[in-house]
């Protein structure tokens, strides 16, 4: 018999799951101010915030991911202990499709809502690719009218520029499924009696024009017809379009004119008989009319057939925000910014679960990529402050200096006391350091008799640090002064109005 | 062979997995603004924010959960295409310990973060009873000083008084294991030299003297010695304890004297000659003085013997924040609403990742009871305001609409377009009803050419509707007026500033 080994515990690893990280202090700060601003204005066009679960049954979730050849479908998912399964959700429009399906008959009708929090994505982590990620929508539910359509686009406008992003810095491509779907029939890949047919076909080519900007018009063509083999020899099956299809097709992607105008014009050429196609150019050139009488001009939202959105579900309008500034890739080769937020109209996704078509439409902000934009484009001015420190001269007299912070706290001052060891002084500046504190306050057994405390500017110390003098004992004196005890908090407050 | 049966695709349900729920328009925005009190005073002692992921691997969780008998351990959890584990986190000490661990070279020491955010429970849901809720926490790790316990019970009646608990409705009660140690220690069940002896029986003490509030005195009594047979006939196998051990651990936990100072003195006498308890009794002194010295007496801070928290892994000093106002049971009863915080020290939790102890304490609030404390507490004055409504009377023109409520919005009032079907006016109102408007504006064609608009007070039409009167026109026409187009904006802005 085999003998038992006896094992020593193990220690975990400390480290979150692969794909996962943690945020730290002014990277929380900085998103919540982002989401607020976004929320905010969502807020002022009306829209309600709702938070479900994080948490969905899986068969409330459906099979909506871009991704629809990865065996897991791209979700978290395990059993109940009932053997029922749920999912972590992997966007915020899914969910919303089961509220309303579940809540509408106390919802009112259309239901603007606005929504924020984490999302799951089970995929391969990358650089710079977690599998979780903040979301940001918005969506109204229950009406088919363009002007909501418009509407949104506008606010992800404002929301743009409200967070930070320059006029001029962005633009919000808006196009049309119809338009597409009426291309397709001329084509012959859309029979408009029995859509099931060439379905698959159609999903080739969608998810070959929404590559445009990664493989080029060739890259494109490629899918289109037989097929691409990329740089590592894999081979992804084409559409099987013959060259003229192709031509109509890749007529569509590039029918970008000079005006809104000029672009429908170009695309009721492309449509020509369809008329789903005709009524898509219709919708956007309701759109063109809403967003420009509101001052949205083509500089801000533009009328561009070239976006369509991987997504399946979409039935009409998509749009998509792109920041076109230029930043240098991982290479240092310059390139646009690129898309952080994208949506459009589905108006299938509730009649999953009610059997009744709810026509519906919704933006989805990239919350971690807008951010990653705005530290790109912005020397943040608005660095956290660091607490105000109190340091500890006597470790029996903590009351003495838990009072004073009270008293900075009272005053609206940020203020910590000293709780590491406070033997060494050194340690006590050095932690002030790492915290990024504006001011240290020292009350030794001598100032308490005195009635005084020290305080030190730690900014100004900073910057004393940086100058070139031979008097060294100056520069250490020049930061620090005495005040009364009862004047600190108003020299503190002082100080800091100071130094801002 | 059995003939397949062709089945008709089923509809997913509209619902979410049993136990989790949605949240709607006021119940977030409540719950935001609470919790951004909250966490402004924790950021005002210095507290900075960490947002970890909520998906851990399940050997960083370990099993820290106060269920420790269910099988499952109280997680989600589930299997990554590499077969490790991972699951959503419990709670959020564990990823502290984890984040800490990981980090602790880049982090300040000590450590004072805040962190808030969902945790996942799998437990049975019941009433009331979810398993995705809220946590709002803040701990300081790194530091063995009791002057950190101090400040977080201080902070946390802070927390209390601002997001609007009266004094007086409120006790944080402040225990030590060490004196429960102590105690064990004089009753036998604790040998310090090594404390693996008999630690099953403690953990039954424990978890007894944790339900003194459900099981009252002779429930507990019951668990201390052989054992309690529940109303539902199940037994639960008591710690064994002799008479004279159970009222050793009884007069501990009744030790609750007319002040701070005589409770320590009780407590003194009660263990005797253990090291480890004299050392607890003399951590509550301090504590006991320093919350007193910064004038948080002991109808805010209290040294009460009877709390002892669940959790196994605590060390020290343990606090929990209670609500002492009565709310009526489901039962219509009157009872104390409760605990809505609790926490304490915990110096091993980080040692199971580094093998070195680093010690650490904390508070978790429990934002959903909290809110819902609120909720019963308060007559919310802070409804919040539905948006004006800009109607539809003429579809052609949503372009000007839009105008209209940009403006609005420009001004910084909520403010939105009917985006329903506009064909009957009546629907449009009760959609402003639903929306709780507090106005509407209309704009047909004839006002269109008269440059003018009609604003309906809804606010004041909803009053007047209570009226009794039998003047049917005069109750319509009261609340309605026309303002030159002009002059919308600015008699908007007054009439929303009149009716608040």
């Amino acid at each position: 018999m085999a003998k038992d080994k006896q094992k020593k515990p193990q220690r975990p690893k400390a480290a979150p799951p692969r794909g996962f990280r943690d945020y730290f202090g002014p990277e929380v700060i900085h998103r919540q101010e982002m989401l607020r601003t976004i929320t905010g204005i969502y807020h002022q066009y009306g829209f309600d915030p709702l938070e479900s679960s994080a948490v969905e049954t899986v068969e409330a979730l459906g099979k909506f991911l871009p991704d629809v050849d990865r065996p897991n479908e791209g979700v978290f998912a395990w059993q109940d202990d009932d053997e029922s399964w749920m999912a972590l959700r992997y966007d915020l429009t899914a969910p919303l499709a089961r509220v309303y399906a579940q809540h509408r008959n106390n919802l009112p009708t259309p239901y603007r809502r606005y929504a924020v929090g984490p999302v799951w994505r089970n995929e391969k982590p990358g650089p710079g690719r977690f599998r979780q990620f903040y979301q940001c929508d918005a969506d109204t539910v229950g009406t088919p009218t363009v002007a909501a359509d418009a509407e949104i686009c506008a606010m992800l406008s404002d929301v743009l520029e409200g967070v930070g992003i320059q006029r001029g810095d962005y633009i919000v491509r808006v196009n049309n499924r119809k338009v597409l779907n009426g291309v397709m029939e001329v084509t012959g890949l859309l029979n408009p009696s029995d859509p099931t047919i060439r379905a698959h076909e159609r999903g080739i080519v969608l998810r070959a024009i929404d590559k445009l900007d990664r493989l080029g018009e060739s890259g494109v063509r490629a899918l289109l017809g037989e097929g691409r083999k990329d740089v590592s020899g894999d081979f992804t099956k084409g559409a099987g379009l013959g060259d003229e299809q192709t031509d109509i097709v890749m007529g569509f992607v590039s029918a970008l004119r000079d005006s809104n105008a000029a672009t429908c014009a170009r695309l009721g050429e492309l449509v020509g008989g369809s008329a789903v196609g005709a009524k898509g150019v219709q919708e956007l050139e309701q759109i063109a009319e809403m967003v420009e009488a509101q001052g949205y001009g083509p500089d801000r939202a533009l009328i561009d057939p070239s976006v369509v959105r991987g997504l399946g579900y979409y039935t009409g309008p998509v749009y998509e925000a792109e920041l076109t500034f230029e930043v240098l890739d991982e290479k240092g080769r310059p390139r646009q910014f690129g898309s952080v937020a994208g949506g459009g109209r589905y108006d299938d996704l509730v009649k999953r679960f009610t059997g009744q078509e709810v026509p519906a439409t919704g933006v989805s902000i990239g919350v971690d990529r807008l951010l990653a934009a705005l530290d790109n484009r912005l020397t943040r001015a608005d660095e956290v402050a660091g607490p105000v420190i109190v340091t500890v001269m006597d470790r029996d007299r903590m009351a003495d200096y838990q009072t004073i912070v009270a008293e900075l706290r009272n005053a609206g001052i940020r203020a910590e006391v000293y709780l590491g060891n406070p033997k060494n002084f050194g340690n006590q500046l050095k932690y002030a350091d790492t915290r990024n504190s504006p001011i240290a306050i020292i009350e030794g057994a001598q100032e308490k008799e005195n009635g005084i405390v020290q305080i030190k500017d730690l900014a100004l110390g900073a910057r004393l640090a940086q100058e070139i003098t031979s008097n060294e004992e100056w520069k250490q004196n020049a930061a620090q002064f005495e005040v009364s005890r009862a004047d600190l908090v108003s020299e503190v407050r002082e100080l800091l109005a100071r130094s801002k």
